[in-house]
Order: C-alpha cells, then structure tokens, then sequence
C-alpha cells in the first residue's frame, strides 16, 4: 500500500521545479515504463498493478528498481493520466554531457523555444526514427520530461540526448569546431529540394510562434524553406512537421 | 446580449451529434475566424467582442453573417477553449460532391480511421500546404468539424474538401477510372525515396493503433515505408508525421 507521504511525493514530481531539484522523470503506461526498463536509464521505482508485474517480472528483476504493488485505485490518485494504464515509474535524470567534439559527423538538430510539449515529444521521436541522438534546445523550449513530452515521444525519449544551452553560443562554437553547413529553416529562404545542404550538418528548427530568432538566422550558413504549393494560402507547416520534411530530405540524399 | 436559448444552442454545438443534425460547426479565435470569413464558407452567426468587431468591419460587411456583439464573459460562456479569444463563429458544412472524374491528375489523400483531432488537423494543414484539396476518410475517421481539429488546421479547414466513405469501394472504383498508382503507407513495403511513385497517385494512410486495413493493403498498387536509420529502435511515427514525409517526397519529383 502507498503511503500518504509517497503519494503526495509521487504528484509532486508533475512538477518541473520538483523535477529539476529531484533530478527525475516520470513516465506511464504499459508499453512505455517496458521500454524504460529495457533503456540505460536508471530507475528509482516503479508503481504497478499485479497483471503488469506478472507479465515483467524479468524485465523488473534485471532493471534493480524498488516495484511497489499498487491497486487500480491506488494508480489513479498518482497518476498524471485521463485513463491510468497499468503502471506508472519514476526514473533518474541521465546527466549526459554536450561534447562538441562528436558532433561533426552527424545530424544534429537545434530547437529554439519550441513550447509545445505535443511538438517537442513529435520531434524526439523523429530523430529516433532517423537516427539522430542529440537534440540541443533553447533553455526556454519546453522540458523533454514534461509528462506530455514523455508520453509523445512512445519511448524515443530513452534512445534521444537532449540538451539545453544558449543557441547562439552554442551555434558559434560548433562552426569553430565544423566545417559543416548550419542550416536555418525559415519562411521565404532557399526551395528545401533544390538547396545542395547534405547531413552531417547543423539544423536549426524555430518556435511554434515566432520562429527562428534573427541572430541564429544571421548565425546560419544556409536558409531553407519547404516550398509550399504554387497558389495555396496555407501560412505555414507544424514545427514537428516541417522538422520530419526537412529532416527526411536530408537523410535521402 | 444572448439569451439563454442561444447559448445553449451554441453549446450544444460541442456535440458531433448536434453538428451533423444542424449542417453546422464553430470556429473560434481572432485569426481562425477572420480565415472564415474571407472563405467561400457559408456564415451562420458571429459572437464577438467589441474590439474585434472594429477590426474586421469590411469583412463582417462582406460576409453578410449575423453579427452578435458579446461581452468577454458571455464569450467565456459560449467558449469551448480554456482561453477564449475575441470571437466564436457558426458556419454552415459546406455539401461538396466527391467527384471521381476529377481525381485523375492530382494527388488524392485517403485517410483508414484516423481518430486524433489533433492529428486530422495536422494532416488537413499539410495538404493545403502542399496543394492537396481532396482527402477521403473512411466513415470511422475523426469527424473534419470536431472543435480541435478545426483549431489544429490553422484555417487549411476551409480550402481543402473532406470526404466520408467506405474506402474499399473507393478505391476499386479510383482503380477503374484512374492508372494511377495507388500507394499504402506501410511498415516494412518498399523503400520510400527508391519508390518510383509519382504524383498523380491515390496514398493510403492508416490509423494510429491499427495502421491500415488488410482489404486496403490488398487493394493498392505499391506498399511504400520511410526507411528507419540502422539500428533505430523507433517503431513507428505519427501519421501526421508520415503523411507529411511521403507527401513532400511526392511532391519533389
């Protein structure tokens, strides 16, 4: 049975602050804790039904994290869900480390101040789908352990770095570091298909509402746009979307 | 000032139900609604406040709607967003026919029981942007007027036509009027970029949890997947996502 002090400690980590101070995460649901269990994160508990537990028992064993029994009605007073689903877990922040220095032969992605949690969780698990590991965010875009994020991201989150440091910075010292493109995607830049950008490159991806910041544009080695329809009215594309066209177009090539 | 009838009527507007038995949908926000009036999309009403109403005089004008000045409470009561914005509009459905003699020489959307509004919206958004102005939906697809699909679109809604139909029927007879390939998204079809479809073509897009039917899947031409990185553990992306990829490949060539 949960105390009430657990529970209370349980809710609190819905949010960030307690988050950040605590250094964890949580996440649920069946299919997502299973992927968690099998990731290299390390596990502080888990708060799971009976049916769940007898389907991972092994999964539980090899992962060392302290399991705690709950009931249906237990889960649903911890839970951050509509529906609660099974099981819910908290983990360990990885305290991974931006290195420069490996990043000259990938794909990396840049978001600044992405604010959606729906979109940030989109976009992690677009660069698990292309095999991109490192994602360097604006410290105002939205926590990658936002619930919201977490449940987005189908477990793309365990497989994904992100990091959160000041762009500019960040973008200067990486065209130090590499000779590769920094690539800005913008409105009214270079046609997407015919730019000759080719991975491994930089890509800078702007906010929902604002875009790209004018001093990261100006940062940039190449400005593209995805051509939009001759004639259509449409304004612009979801910053999740427009991340899985540009980013498929690169991996194509 | 509304009445309490009228209210309720507006509210009752949230049901699908109360929607299709009307002819009716709502759009709300400044940006959403001025898109609206400046369609081809019969008006039924207006609800605005009155530093909206100053704004858009020539439009309201043009439009010929039924205009109801409201305060921002009366606003917030006839609202379904959690923060309401200058106005709320009623617009007739518009009755389009789906004609299949002018499918031949685009690129036609079909849509297997797509259930997040989120993700419709996501989906009519790409295809304004991309100059798709059909998308057929089988009968089990989120409905085109759900609240939250209408604000996902960014007023895409009102440019592009969406049908309802049993899709198997569809696309026996796409297949008797057209030679057009007519493509299903897939997991573990042919590579994507090294596929030699080209627009015009009918594409298949599947469900969330189920992907698309077996009946469909037997009933297209060329099975398509956007290849994962090596090694990537993702399963799947959202179809929104996977619908904006294959689009803009298509597009490209």
């Amino acid at each position: 049975m949960l105390s009430v002090n657990r529970i209370k400690f349980l809710r609190s980590l819905s949010a960030k602050k307690t988050r950040v101070f605590e250094g964890l995460f949580t996440v649920e649901g069946a299919k997502p804790v299973a992927e968690l269990l099998g990731s290299a994160i390390k596990i502080h508990s888990v708060y799971a039904v009976d049916e769940w537990i007898t389907q991972h028992k092994q999964l539980l064993a090899f992962s060392g994290a302290e399991l705690v029994p709950v009931t249906y009605t237990e889960l649903e007073r911890i839970s951050q869900l509509a529906t609660p689903n099974q099981v819910f877990a908290v983990a360990h922040q990885p305290q991974a480390h931006l290195d420069l220095n490996t990043l000259g032969d990938k794909l990396v992605l840049a978001l600044d101040d992405v604010s959606d949690p729906g979109n940030m969780g989109t976009i992690i698990r677009i660069a698990d789908w292309f095999g991109i590991d490192t994602i360097v965010c604006s410290p105002n875009t939205v926590e990658q352990y936002n619930p919201k994020t977490v449940q987005a991201t189908m477990g793309s989150l365990f497989r994904v770095n992100v990091f959160y440091t000041d762009l500019l910075p960040f973008v200067e010292d990486y065209k130090k570091a590499h000779k590769n493109p920094v690539c800005a995607a913008v409105l009214g830049g270079d046609d997407l298909y015919a730019s000759p950008v080719k991975s491994p490159c930089l890509l800078l991806m702007g906010s929902e509402s604002h875009g790209l910041s004018v001093g990261l544009i100006n940062a940039s080695t190449h400005k593209i746009t995805i051509p939009a329809a001759v004639g259509s009215k449409a304004e612009s594309l979801n910053v999740g979307v427009g991340t899985a066209i540009i980013v498929s177009e690169l991996r194509r090539r």
